[in-house]
C-alpha cells in the first residue's frame, strides 16, 4: 500500500463542510515568523478528527450502520467519536480502565461507547478483534493507514492555501500520520518548500530509524508529550517521512514546556505538549535561513491541573 | 463631538495592515453558535491596537516626532506602545509605580518609556499634562474620543465581513469605546443585527447608567475584569450605547471565571477576564432565540498565576 497527494485532495473534498478550516495565527520571533496552523482550535481538539472524517465519509451505508472502532485514550479517540457522531455511525472506543477521566470524558461527549479493559491482565488487541469479530464494526487505525495519512494532511493543504510563500513547513511526529499526509501534499504543491519534523529527544524513534535507514523501536518513552509516544514509525508512514524530510528536530522536555507557556501567554493559544513540540523546534531548532515557517500546532486537549503546573512555573 | 460608521470604514483603511485580521472562531453550545472575533490573538494581546494604530496613523510627521503618550496600566498601554513602534514614533506610558512588573514588561517590550509615578501622593492627571507641555506628547485617549472608538469598531467589521448572518452582536463595556465603535458598524452595515453590553455584575455603571438614562459613576470596582473596573461611561460613548443597544447582560465573577476556563479547557484560547465578560453573557445570559452570535472577545493579556489559579478549579 502507498499513498499520494491525490489521496490528500480527495480527502479534502470528502471532508468540507465536516472539519474546521482552522485560522493560521502568525508569530514573530527573532527575524523568524511563525505560521501556526491552529489544530488545537479544531472540533474535538486535535488533527485527528480530520483522518477520521475521512475514513468515516470513505464508508458505505452497510459499514456505516456496523459502526466504527478504535483504540486509543487521546486524541483519536476523540477525533473518531465526533468522526463517527457527524456521520450518524456508533463508535466504540477501547481504553484502559486507568485512563484519564478527563480523555473518558471528552470521548463519551462525543457520544462513542467506551470499552474498559484492564492492560496488566487484558490483550488489547485480542480485545478489539473479539469486539470487531462481534460487530462488524470497522477500525480506524491511528496512522498507518492511507485514508488516516490523507486526512491529516489535509490541515498542510490549508495551511499552503491561506500562506502560499513559505520557507519550511514542520509538524509533530507520533506514529507519522500527520507529517506523512504533510509531505504528501507540500512536496506536491510547493516542491521548494522545505520539509522537517519535529520528536521529543524523550521519544526519538523516528530520528533514530531516518539515522538507521530502517524503522527502530524504542522503549516505552515517558515524554510529557503523550501523544507522541508511538515507539515506531509506520511501516507506511516512515519510507514517505525517509523520503521528504530535510531533518527532524529533536526537542527537550524543557523545550516543550516553555514552548506551552510561550503559547499561552504571549499568543494565547492553548497547546498541548505534543502540539507544542513542532512549535519548540520551529522557535529553536531550525536552520537560520529559514525565515518564514508552517507550523503546525496538532492539538489542544490537556488537563486543567497540567497546563497549570507549567504554566505557574 | 460625535462619531459615526463613516469613521470606522476610514479607521479599517487607515490600520490596514498594521493591525492583524484576527480569526473567528466557532463554537457551538446547546444550541447556540458563538463566532469568536479574538482579539485575544490580536498583536499586543488586545484590541487596544486599533484604537492606537488608528490615532498613531492619523497624526502628521511634526506630531509623530513629538511622539505619544497615554495613562494606563493596561491593554492601552501595550496597544499604544505597539502603534507608536509600528509608526516609529516614541510611546511614553504613565504608570502607578506598583503595577505588576508583567504589565511593566509587556508595555516595555514593544519600546515605549515607562514614566511612574506614586498614586498615594501624586496626582496622575498632573504628571499626565507636566509631560505633554514639556513634550508636545500628544496624549492618546483610552476610550471617550472619535479616533479611539471608530479603531476599536474595526473589529466588529472584520466580524461582520467574516459572518453576515449573524442574530446579534454582543461586546465587553469598560469605558465603552469598544462596544461603541461595535454599534455603529453593526447598525450601519446590518441593520437588523441585535446589539448587546456585558459587564460584570461588580462593575455595572454602563447598566445603571441605561436604567437611569444618564451617566452614573460607582465606587472603584473590583471585579476580576481589571480592564472593565472604569468607574463610569464616557460622554460620547454612552449616548452611541443609549442609541443603539437592546439591553445589557450582567455577568458574576463565578460566571466569568468559569468562562474563562471554558475557553481554555474546551475551546483552547487564553482569554483574560475582561474578555471572557462576553462570552459569560453570550453563554448564559441572551435571549434565547438569539441563535448566531458575533463574541468581541477583547485580549487574552494575563499573568500566569492567575490563569493557574482560574482553570485549576
Amino acid at each position: 500500500m502507498t499513498v499520494s497527494a491525490a489521496e490528500v485532495y480527495a480527502a479534502a473534498e470528502r471532508i468540507r463542510g465536516l472539519v474546521k478550516r482552522t485560522p493560521v495565527v502568525r508569530s514573530d520571533v527573532d527575524g523568524r515568523a511563525l505560521f501556526l496552523k491552529c489544530e488545537n482550535l479544531q472540533h474535538s481538539g486535535s488533527f485527528k478528527l480530520r483522518g477520521g472524517t475521512n475514513w468515516l465519509q470513505s464508508l458505505d451505508e452497510a459499514a456505516l450502520a456496523r459502526g466504527v472502532m478504535c483504540f486509543s485514550s487521546g486524541n483519536h479517540a476523540a477525533g473518531v467519536a465526533a468522526a463517527a457522531a457527524s456521520a450518524g455511525a456508533k463508535a466504540r472506543v477501547v481504553m484502559p480502565k486507568d485512563a484519564p477521566n478527563v480523555k473518558v470524558d471528552n470521548t463519551r461527549s462525543f457520544g462513542a461507547e467506551i470499552i474498559f479493559f484492564d492492560r496488566f491482565t487484558e490483550d488489547r488487541e485480542a480485545i478489539c478483534r473479539a469486539i470487531a469479530a462481534e460487530t462488524g464494526a470497522t477500525v480506524i487505525p491511528p496512522f498507518d493507514h492511507a485514508l488516516t495519512i490523507a486526512g491529516q494532511g489535509t490541515a498542510a493543504l490549508e495551511l499552503l492555501e491561506e500562506v502560499p510563500d513559505l520557507d519550511a513547513v514542520i509538524a509533530p511526529i507520533g506514529g507519522g500520520g500527520l507529517l506523512a499526509g504533510t509531505c504528501l501534499v507540500v512536496r506536491d504543491r510547493a516542491p521548494s518548500v522545505r520539509l522537517f519534523g519535529a520528536e521529543p529527544e524523550l521519544g526519538n524513534d523516528t530520528w533514530l530509524s531516518l539515522q538507521a535507514g530502517e524503522r527502530m523501536q524504542i522503549p516505552p518513552s515517558e515524554t510529557i508529550a503523550d501523544g507522541l509516544r508511538s515507539p515506531m514509525p509506520g511501516a507506511l508512514t516512515f519510507p514517505v517521512l525517509q523520503s521528504h524530510l530535510e531533518s527532524i528536530a529533536l526537542v527537550s522536555e524543557d523545550q516543550i514546556r516553555a514552548a506551552v507557556r510561550w503559547l499561552t501567554l504571549k499568543v494565547h493559544l492553548v497547546v498541548e505538549p505534543s502540539g507544542a513540540v513542532s512549535v519548540a523546534a520551529a522557535l529553536a531548532k531550525l536552520p537560520a535561513d529559514v525565515k518564514r515557517v508552517g507550523v503546525i500546532v496538532s492539538g489542544g486537549n490537556m488537563e486543567a491541573a497540567q497546563l497549570a503546573e507549567i504554566v505557574a512555573v
